[in-house]
């Protein structure tokens, strides 16, 4: 267990920021292009022509100099004006969040709260949908904070039926799992740049439908840094309405030229590897997990700790003897799980890496 | 004028993106730490007391994971609400965008605007302020758009006396120019990383004065992603409320302890000299320029083409034949004017480098 203590940076098996290949950080550390340059826009445009392929829709992208929690407030400052009503469907810290945004900007919101590691059924989301007339619902298909994934092919047709807006964060799924924007008639998504991306985290993704850009037609709420309408103008010129993060960019579409070569099969047939032989793996430890097989998160499985072993002592033994970080629970879910994250730049082996190292710090505290 | 020419990326004369050096950049090439890690924590603090020391204040200062129009937008969000009566002092493209974004949040925006090049003098601002009660007053201390430089020091307190919030962009002067928050009694300003800093664009930084705080109280615009409420609580946790880019403020961090080794006033001094130089090099060639000496930029310098020579063919002729980017105008003053910036990592030898460039283009170009 002695070499991976001599380097550096610990490994991340956290959900983000997670692991970036060493092209990738090459490409961070060339000189910053001028972000009204040719040279620029043409590699602006291939990443946003990378970013559809990968959300597989022919809708706007939009990339945001900002993490994920500032395209969740883009979603809702777009969209939703005072007093419209929102259903948020919340299996998580990251679905209460969208909720939080919306009361802000003055929606009438209604939360559907799924106990943790449960996600919610199409059955709650019809009840739920049947009470009032909504303008539109948030929901998250991969919840970081508990490793638990909505069905969100079966749920968002159904908001669909119901005439509202879905607005979906993907922040940890694409790139992970199989996101059909199109297909399943997403109206909004977005999603962060240190997730399945293989970059650090400094941009987020928003995707744009038709439907969504009629709710920011008559969309009053104030709205500047992340409004569409600069953004779309913008990109019909090959840029950004502000000075982005041009390195980022360029690590970004070095990363994604990375998965376009790996192939989309391939990619969410990976995850789905690693994420059953990670569950597998922690089954044989004799371990309890959060999430039931059928809503697993192929980006991130949370675990709770043998009896009588405490999560600090867990994380502290996986940092000290074996240089990797873990991530602890969320909010009340803290001390009470870890969670071990396996998106992105992630292969069997960085499976059979954390497996070994959390035998070795099992059998060193219990 | 063969040797720039062959390396890659072309030499950044513009006001950002601005040259970086290379143990910056390299900075930037580690692998990400995680967010929530105590090594990430002790980089972020030590950054922050850093930027405290640039901005000559005790006040917080916040980093944002977004470009400076974010911080625009934080600013205004933070403090204006709906029917309150801003005064925008615009000297430029980016004063006007403070009025811009006030009128978004329902403000009842008065534009005191100047003439291309020149500064708003003390006479015209108690002027506009006798004839209303304000809330809040922007201004602009470096103008980017015309290398025009307000003389905040006098036009601040005037501003306290008012009794109004003072909301001052100091994008392109923070590092380039002295800036004393506490002494001169700033209220809220705000500055980009690809400016005074030599790092890549990708974070904006906005400090808080506690009189920013108490309009933040009773502030009820929709904010989130940009909240001091939330940044303040987690500041006093030694971290960020969101993910921040990491990369980014590792590199910040190497960047503002170069600075603070070279010493404020040396950089201060620096950053008068090159401006000096490059001024009295440009009149040498028979040019004239957009703003007068008293109130030119030490950041950036506007330059109107000899008679007969358009901008763009001088603008192509500085990257075709010496690798070196120069700006263009913006909105009215495109073609008109061309630009020079001269911020961050510059030397006296980059300003000859200018300069030698320019001869050789007006040369061929007459």
């Amino acid at each position: 267990m002695a070499s991976l203590t001599k380097q550096k940076h610990p490994y991340l098996m956290i959900p983000g920021p997670t692991p970036v290949p060493q092209e990738v950080l090459q490409a961070l550390a060339e000189h910053p292009l001028g972000h009204r340059s040719k040279e620029f826009s043409k590699i602006f445009m291939s990443a946003t022509e990378k970013l559809q392929w990968l959300g597989q829709t022919k809708n706007d992208v939009f990339i945001y100099t900002a993490s994920g929690t500032g395209a969740m407030e883009g979603a809702i400052a777009n969209t939703i004006n005072r007093g419209d009503k929102v259903l948020c469907l919340a299996i998580g810290v990251f679905g209460q969040r969208f909720a939080d945004i919306a009361k802000l900007y003055g929606a009438e919101v209604t939360v559907v709260k799924a106990d943790s590691g449960k996600c919610i059924s199409p059955q709650e989301l019809k009840e739920a949908l049947a009470k009032d007339k909504f303008k539109a619902v948030t929901l998250t298909h991969s919840e970081t904070s508990t490793g638990t994934a909505n069905d969100i092919k079966t749920l968002v047709p159904l908001i669909k039926e119901h005439g509202a807006l879905s607005i979906v964060d993907v922040v940890t799924s694409l790139g992970c799992m199989d996101v059909r924007m199109d297909e399943w008639g997403i109206d909004v998504m977005l999603s962060g740049s240190q997730k399945g991306f293989m970059i650090p985290p400094g941009l987020s993704f928003i995707y744009v439908s038709e439907n969504a850009y009629k709710a920011k037609a008559s969309c009053t709420s104030p709205c500047y840094y992340f409004c569409w309408t600069q953004a779309r103008k913008a990109l019909n010129d090959n840029t950004t309405p502000w000075t982005p993060n041009v390195s980022h960019i360029v690590a970004l579409e070095l990363a994604l030229q990375m998965m376009v070569e790996e192939g989309l099969e391939n990619i969410l047939a990976r995850h789905t590897r690693v994420r059953d032989k990670l569950r597998n793996g922690l089954r044989d430890l004799g371990l309890k997990l959060l999430t039931e097989d059928s809503s697993a998160s192929c980006a991130i499985t949370a675990i709770y700790p043998p009896e009588g072993v405490a999560v600090p002592d867990i994380r502290k033994a996986f940092q000290e003897d074996h240089n990797i970080i873990i991530a602890n629970g969320q909010k009340e879910l803290k001390d009470k799980i870890f969670r071990m994250g396996h998106l992105g730049f992630v292969s069997d082996e960085n499976i059979d890496m954390g497996l070994n190292a959390l035998k070795a710090v099992l059998n060193k505290l219990k």
